[in-house]
């Protein structure tokens, strides 16, 4: 048959790539744990009616269909999909599951997701997540909204790849500021926000004025849109300076449909976060009004994460606070959460070489074989090294022992085991330094730091591979 | 909306159950990488084409549609589907990146598997799946045959559920004494001894006559598929007594179409085999003549594995030697591999009880909040508790202590931590033994024993959970 070729959107890792997305998974994994999130796993497809529900992302549904069932056309509610992202899964595991769960639900899941959309360059559409969420039983503590992006930065820093900045801002202090403005769409409103750094503040203040919006009230959104700030107090002051100075102009009105109210609401638990991250990961996060993230279903803090080094990769965790991730008679489920991408991560990773593992395979050691028949022994000197937590192998054939060499290196296993023939002792050699000594399979043990594969990691490119 | 219920067929766990999941996996991904195989992940899907090559599980293909495409009906070559085994996608796989791969290539894998099968009870149609093959470049010496059946019994006992016996035969053995007895669509009629636990003796032998054999002949292959032997010595005994009788009777001619050079080697590589099980791990290797396997593509050694105490099951682990996983040109890619249904595992190990985490939450340590606005101080002891590798987790309010302390006790986290009021020291309770001590965040440890959640196993049934 013809060599088969890679399928655009749908990627895969030669085995050093594996290692590293391994690695990722593992070090973001156990940074949820060392947390106390609870992981959990969902089948990978949902009813098409539970998928389309938010109706965002109908276009990118991939739909099962059994092969037998080829000439069916159409779908109904309970045809089913591959799962786009693993909030929806998650909404429905709550709520099949409410009754024995225990709340807070402080979840992680680390899993594939599914994109039907059409191929093109940069877009995955099969994809690994990590997603952390905690979830409340009618209600939630706002403290969540604090840590929930600190456990996240924590989990980025820990890659060893570079610097991430956690942008994070609040949906009431953004509402707010529309109502007081008296926008009425402003949902709408909002999702012209979100698009300001593609379009830039011109842009942005074409679009809403196009939206309906007068040229003074979408110069107060740009305005808006453009603060930043690291600390609270200078948040506060520039919050408070432009609707200070809006209101002035008659522009806003903080009574209008209680804007005001949620405004200040907003800004206090803005500045709660920005405070606990100066306290806790000092310079790592960020308020900035132009992040609004375009669900409805976002009603507090909301985050996007900016890998510093690799800025054009966009957002690579993002999320919110939302008041009802699922709803089942008259409880609600509040949540928070966030969601890295993983696959884009490890992609640029592996492009630029910023993760390399010192070694393909896990063995320690390969046993030489000297004669096909004496595999035996062979065999022997490795299980001896196994049983005591050294990963080794048998040389797959008794070749020269250049060749068994070779073998070895390739892999990059760092040794090569000899045993002894005629009554005499076994040696081993380090293949990286030539050292040869004589060793007892019973209690030779290499430099702690050969046991495992390690990972070299650097923040800047040093050229592509894999 | 109403509550969600289960998916016949897509099996999901709860928190408890995902425990035992992930513990399982990461025992069996331990004993694999012990023994020196690199793991790779293959995407989901595959083209249609691919899937159907082999043409045996034809009508269990998901096929993949976008949403938008619902009208479309009919498929083609390049339409995607799930892959239904990590076999089909491994061959795909080397041939694609043949030329960066090291052979000979020991991989292992373990991933989730799709089998649009109609739903039925205890069927799976989303299920894991652990691969381990070893793929040569135009040869594979004959030892991985030995090896891959004696890892993967390694691998399940490590498990400590259980007992587990690995059944093997020869393809050449079984084939060698076909032809011998003049059967002239030797697949057919193995197809019919891999039947023989399903229909019993009687039923092998009225099928082999209506499907063309004479009694004499169908009698003679329903006594070969009934010799099981744990010893080599005592298997060769049985064959060779089997064909020295049928060649006596003019049954058997040990020079119809190589009939006798096949079983020669076959049994010659069979009983090698028992004899390395034998030394290596006793009693685990048990040869059976019924064990043929259906897949036409074996060509040596075959397996299956039977878990003693849960026999109902059928094999768990399954699989042989394959002369040509692929072919590319004149090059071809022989392999040996053997794959554990995992989901099939975990079900009824939760379904028994058989592994039991001693906790839900990987937290060791619920730091109290004695106040809201003490949170930082909790927060604090909790982070100098991770960085000392202490999983630990801040109270979710500070509702009264005795509220907190069943927020711990539901999750089953060990220990309490109870930060000093005006200047006392903090003080660490041991919520199980209601022991509480004086305590610093920068020094105290909990005994090793707690640092990780940890399984009780039992190898008999204790009453259901999940």
């Amino acid at each position: 048959m013809a060599r088969p070729r890679p399928i655009s959107g749908f990627p895969e890792w030669l085995p050093s790539g594996r290692l590293v997305e391994s690695h990722v998974v593992g070090t973001l994994r156990r940074v949820f744990a060392a947390h106390g999130f609870v992981e959990i796993e969902t089948r990978a497809v949902e009813p098409l009616g539970e998928l389309l529900r938010k109706g965002e992302t109908s276009q990118e549904v991939y739909v099962l269909r059994r092969l037998q069932d080829a000439d069916r056309q159409g779908y109904d509610s309970r045809t089913l999909g591959l799962h786009f992202d693993l909030t929806v899964p998650l909404a429905r595991y709550v709520l099949e599951n409410a009754g024995q769960l225990d709340f807070p639900f402080k979840r992680s899941q680390i899993q594939k997701v599914w994109r039907g959309e059409r191929p093109q360059e940069g877009r995955f559409r099969e994809f690994v997540q990590a997603d952390l969420d905690v979830i409340g039983l009618a209600e939630l503590p706002f403290h969540y909204e604090v840590e929930l992006p600190l456990i996240m930065a924590e989990a980025l820093a820990a890659l060893q790849v570079g610097s991430f900045r956690v942008l994070v801002n609040n949906r009431k202090l953004a509402e707010g500021l529309m109502l007081g403005l008296g926008v009425e769409d402003v949902g709408a409103a909002l999702g012209w926000v979100d698009k300001v750094d593609k379009i830039g503040a011109d842009g942005l203040l074409t679009g809403l004025t196009e939206f309906g919006l007068d040229t003074a009230r979408a110069q107060a959104v740009t305005q808006f849109a453009a603060i930043q700030a690291a600390d609270a107090a200078a948040l506060s002051a520039a919050v408070r300076q432009l609707t200070t100075s809006l209101s002035a102009e008659g522009l806003w009105d903080a009574n209008r449909q209680g804007a005001g109210e949620l405004l200040d609401q907003g800004l206090a638990e803005l500045t709660a976060l920005l405070d606990a991250a100066q306290r806790r990961v000092p310079g790592t996060v960020v308020a900035a009004m132009k992040i609004v993230r375009g669900l409805d279903y976002y009603t507090g803090s909301v985050y996007e994460t900016v890998w510093l080094e690799q800025e054009d990769l966009g957002s690579v965790c993002s999320g919110g606070r939302y008041d009802s991730l699922a709803k089942q008679g008259d409880i609600t489920y509040p949540g928070v959460g966030l969601s890295i991408g993983v696959t884009r991560l490890i992609s640029r990773i592996l492009a630029l070489g910023l993760l390399r593992p010192n070694r393909i395979s896990p063995s320690v050691v390969v046993v030489a074989v000297l004669d096909e028949g004496d595999r035996a022994a062979s065999d022997k000197v490795a299980a001896a090294l196994r049983a005591r937590g050294i990963a080794a192998e048998t040389s797959p054939t008794a070749a020269k022992l250049g060749k068994q060499i070779r073998y070895a290196d390739r892999l990059g296993v760092p040794f090569v085991w000899f045993p002894g023939v005629e009554g005499e002792a076994d040696q081993v050699k380090d293949i990286r330094s030539g050292d040869q000594t004589v060793a007892d399979a019973a209690t030779w043990a290499p430099p702690p730091a050969d046991l495992q594969i390690q990972f070299t990691a650097q923040t800047d490119a040093a050229g592509a591979e894999n």
